[in-house]
């Protein structure tokens, strides 16, 4: 009898597996192949805008995926410099071959989680409880909580062209049959889902002279709070160049072999991360798009033509790719395809990622229709912690929306119809000036220790920082800098000085004035912050926290404002037909949903404010 | 246009892929799955009694089987040291991921290969001479050569008990289906055949206290002749232990539901390599067998339970483990099973690994009927060496059976009836004397040297060795020992000291002599010989060399003999009907089989001495 079962061990089931383990619950990890747990199976990448965020998050909460890319990383580049700190979002590319090692490593090292090579065909029901998971050999295994995070393996269907294939990820994987049809029987609803990855090419056959390189950062920033601030090893570069004109033609000529123009694709794709016919046919006015060769490791020939993921027929594919300047001998090493598999839709799960219609089973990952890794890690890291505290009888752990980009995006898979693969962006985050890549350790590490996950010596670290950020502050609002310093501060820079001495602390909130600067300018109060600390993270916080004040002041009072309504609770047996004056499209979906609070239930599209003032009403608030 | 296209990434496909591409010829290796290359999907150990010599011979040849593993090794054993030095047999337990990676990063980095990631499902035939093949996406791949590799792909299905899934090699692999059918349509006659593997247990579940520890050789012997002879890196240890008559009981109790006992595997199992409940069943008054628990790295819990390979129900199977001493508490990792897969009855193909029926097609490996990493790898490097040989217009390179165990096991596939898995024995060769692991570099790397495989430094230091040999051997012949000496040599075995002085290469041939005695016994001759090496293996050589002269003089006379039967060819056209006094089932075979010397005839199983003495006289012999 184990205490938790996840059935999965990609990006969410290893997140879920070592978070339920690290707080002390037996785990049985399953997975069909050892050799492939934290397979990278599209993009070699962790992070990018809003993904950035949530890996740092994830870290800050004690997962592992920061850590992993740290020690894999290829390439680490903070995008997004020039715009402000709500945007800045850090990404790496992966050593795919040893991303997977490290992680399996990781998990085999866990004392608490069993490793088995099989996969989950069904999961075992007491009245609305689950209690275990039957797999291919038919043997039956008991646990008292079960977690699904199957990704894109459930009737996994892979297309090139008009030819498909059965596969779980890739063509080399086979797709697991039976589970969907076994949890619809059960009261699931599911959903077909479909999305693609580019081709692969050799390196040797890139013509480095006609693209554009793209190094790494000089002064990389890693990603977990935990990993000492060192220089990565190593990196490689990417390197850019562009689709041509001929390229779309011949592109186009393939569009009526196209599994998605012709009909075979039943599937939704995912609507910011299009495939290249996709891109040609919607945006008719674009002459050229981007695309990117990204290394897929050190010792791998393989790279990923990021931006042309397709699934046209491989003989168009390749007569494509030799149009764009620089590939014009490429050699493929495997064909772009697109693969189509079922989802469940996510308003059938709670905040906690418990199913609503059965007990002690959660569901995490690409199964509750999201896209990419960072998504599925978090949904993960939020089962598994969950899974652990009901097990032991504690409260569940719900992130809000102002807390942070997981709280985000778990309430909008609960909230939100899905209809197409879900993906995490900066805009979807109303609080994103609060929900900062560079903060995620001092908003959210000391859920992490709560839980056990986080250790006592970084949050000792933590500590010292918030000390350090505390005494920075009160130096740099209780000092002044002379009118001679001031000028001579301002002359580099195109404002007008103010006249007379100034508090630094107002000083830094004007532009083009960074902490830096202020501290090159005046030798002795460099000398006092470097008392305090010499840390560049307490620095930047500071810096952040002055010049953003007001932004962030009022974003945290109107986050408090809006927290209010999740905690009116509505209880599950609510009788939503007893209501009067609900609107018929919001009673609809709120017996779909059966929102936890009145907050939930407030973004649900069809329910409208009238609705929920009726609700307020009716609930005696 | 390739010059050649390998099918399958395994040990045979890699090796022929490396061959051919070192010697100039541009190769595609075609695998459905990259991170699968060089898969050890059984034991993850190279060597063993006859195997250790074949991988010996591989890297005698420019192969790079030697190589990997002592790359990747975790422990380094040479098995039966106390026999004679025919039987001195080296093993290594590998790192199965690490094994896998270096032959990925090997096969990338040679110039001259391209990787594909995709299927096989037909060649391409014009006439009789196939020029291409067709993947899985419906595309045509134009070579002038084409290998199949595809080991146990081919229609493949793994049983565990009376349950059963499409599986190509482990149940994450798909099978490959389409190719049998589409070989045999062309005229090949394909046959089926099963293999099994044991569980993989945890080791964090074995209590060692009740298990015999079997360290690796603390002077461990590396397989390969370029590899600087230094110590491997750490090694790991194997454990003993055994079944007992309870696991008998538990392991009878699942025959009833055995997919062997039942009928449901149709394919012929390795008898030399067979499945626990085969072992029970066929040795019933055996109360135990050995059980080797041997770990698969240094980073996995893993353990391959060598000794338990079975297809009975994995219930049965955990339930059995549990009687074993060590096992009590058993977590398995995953489940032993049988796959059933088809093969090519070899006599189908020339001593090149040709086909006989279509030009420029080569089978080699699990497709003709072998088992064992080792013989397939040996059998891929025949393949690409031959391939390459004709696309540059060259004569075939056939190994003799006196030449090397590759020759034996080559002539034994294409003239014996093959109805089961074909494991390489030392009994199987004629000449094993001479066959030895020791000398297989100055028996074959002149081959090696001649193909391009082996590089002029190699040859340099085996000439070096070659010249040391002879002057050590000389320096013994003409040097004497004194009677004080020999007396004191004596005096440490069993043996009468002879009278008198002697020759110390005479002296050497008495048991219980050792070349270290000797020049431990007379510091001067040890200076003299130091002169002229200190290498240990030219001493070896020396050694054997001396003592077992008269066998190995006498071995090379009747292979002489022997050999000077393959030099009668028959031409291919010949024809038997006309040839009056064979028997009925020699003219038969001899039709089917269509031998190419009357040496592979004689060979040939229903082939009398009398049908070769009318073959002789009809040849004009």
């Amino acid at each position: 009898m184990y205490d938790i079962i996840v059935a999965g061990a990609g990006h969410a089931g290893c997140e879920a597996a070592l978070a339920a383990a690290r707080m002390g619950q037996k785990c049985l990890l399953i997975t069909s192949d050892f050799t492939a747990i934290a397979r990278m199976s599209c993009n070699p990448a962790i992070g990018g805008v809003a993904k950035g965020q949530i890996t740092r998050e994830i870290d800050a909460l004690g997962g592992e995926m920061a850590k992993a890319i740290d020690t894999t990383g290829i390439q680490f580049r903070m995008l997004n410099r020039s715009k402000g700190p709500a945007m800045h979002s850090p990404r790496a590319q992966a050593d795919r071959a040893e991303y997977t090692l490290y992680m399996r490593k990781v998990i085999e090292q866990e004392p608490l989680i069993d490793l088995l090579q099989d996969t989950v065909t069904d999961i075992r029901v007491s009245g609305t409880s689950c209690h275990g998971v039957m797999i291919t050999t038919g043997r039956t295994i008991e646990g008292r909580a079960v977690i699904l995070a199957c990704g894109t393996f459930l009737n996994g269907l892979i297309h090139i062209g008009m030819t498909h294939y059965p596969g779980g990820r890739t063509i080399a994987e086979p797709p697991v049959h039976g589970l969907t049809e076994n949890l619809v029987t059960r009261g699931f609803k599911a959903g077909r889902l479909k999305t693609g990855t580019p081709a692969r090419i050799d390196k040797r056959s890139v013509d480095f002279s006609k693209v554009t390189e793209q190094p790494g950062d000089t002064d990389p920033v890693i990603f977990s709070f935990s990993t000492s601030r060192s220089t990565p090893r190593r990196q490689l570069s990417c390197y850019l160049t562009a689709t041509t004109e001929k390229t779309h033609t011949i592109l186009e000529q393939g569009f009526d072999r196209s599994p998605l123009f012709t009909g075979k694709v039943q599937g939704v794709g995912p609507r910011y991360c299009p495939s290249i016919e996709d891109k040609i046919f919607r945006f008719k006015d674009r002459k050229s798009h981007h695309i990117f060769l990204e290394p897929e490791g050190f010792d791998t020939n393989e790279m990923y033509v990021n931006g042309l993921s397709t699934s046209l027929p491989e003989d168009i594919q390749i007569e494509a790719m030799k149009t764009i300047p620089g590939l014009e001998h490429v050699v493929v090493m495997r064909p772009g395809y697109a693969i189509e598999y079922d989802f469940f839709f996510p308003w059938q799960i709670h905040a906690t990622m418990e199913t609503k219609l059965i007990d002690n089973l959660y569901f995490c990952g690409q199964i509750n229709g999201t896209s990419g890794y960072e998504e599925a890690a978090a949904q993960g890291l939020i089962a598994g912690i969950n899974a652990a505290l009901k097990n032991t009888g504690q409260e569940p752990f719900v992130l809000k929306r102002h807390e942070a980009y997981i709280g985000v995006l778990i309430d909008d898979l609960i909230t939100k119809e899905t209809s197409e693969p879900y993906r995490m962006f900066t805009s979807a985050a109303e609080h994103r000036i609060i929900l900062r890549q560079d903060n995620a350790d001092r908003r959210l590490m000391h859920y992490g220790k709560k839980f056990g996950l986080i250790g006592d010596q970084q949050i000792q670290r933590l500590r010292q920082k918030e000390d350090s950020i505390h005494a920075l502050t009160t130096l740099l609002q209780s000092e002044r800098l002379s009118p001679e310093k001031i000028q001579h501060l301002f002359a580099q820079t195109s404002y007008k000085a103010p006249s007379g001495s100034m508090r630094v602390f107002n000083l830094l909130k004007r532009p083009s004035i960074s902490i830096q600067g202020i501290l090159e300018a005046s030798p002795s109060l460099a000398e006092q912050a470097k008392a305090v600390t010499d840390d560049p993270s307490v620095l930047e916080q500071v810096e952040i926290d002055c010049k953003y004040e007001g932004y962030i002041k009022r974003e945290q009072l109107m986050a408090e404002k809006i927290a209010r309504l999740e905690e009116h609770h509505i209880p599950e047996s609510f009788d939503y037909h007893a209501v009067k004056g609900l609107s018929n499209e919001g009673r609809e979906k709120l017996l779909r949903h059966r929102p936890e609070t009145i907050g939930q239930a407030s973004r649900i599209l069809g329910v409208t404010p009238a609705d929920i003032s009726v609700l307020m009403v009716r609930l005696g608030r």
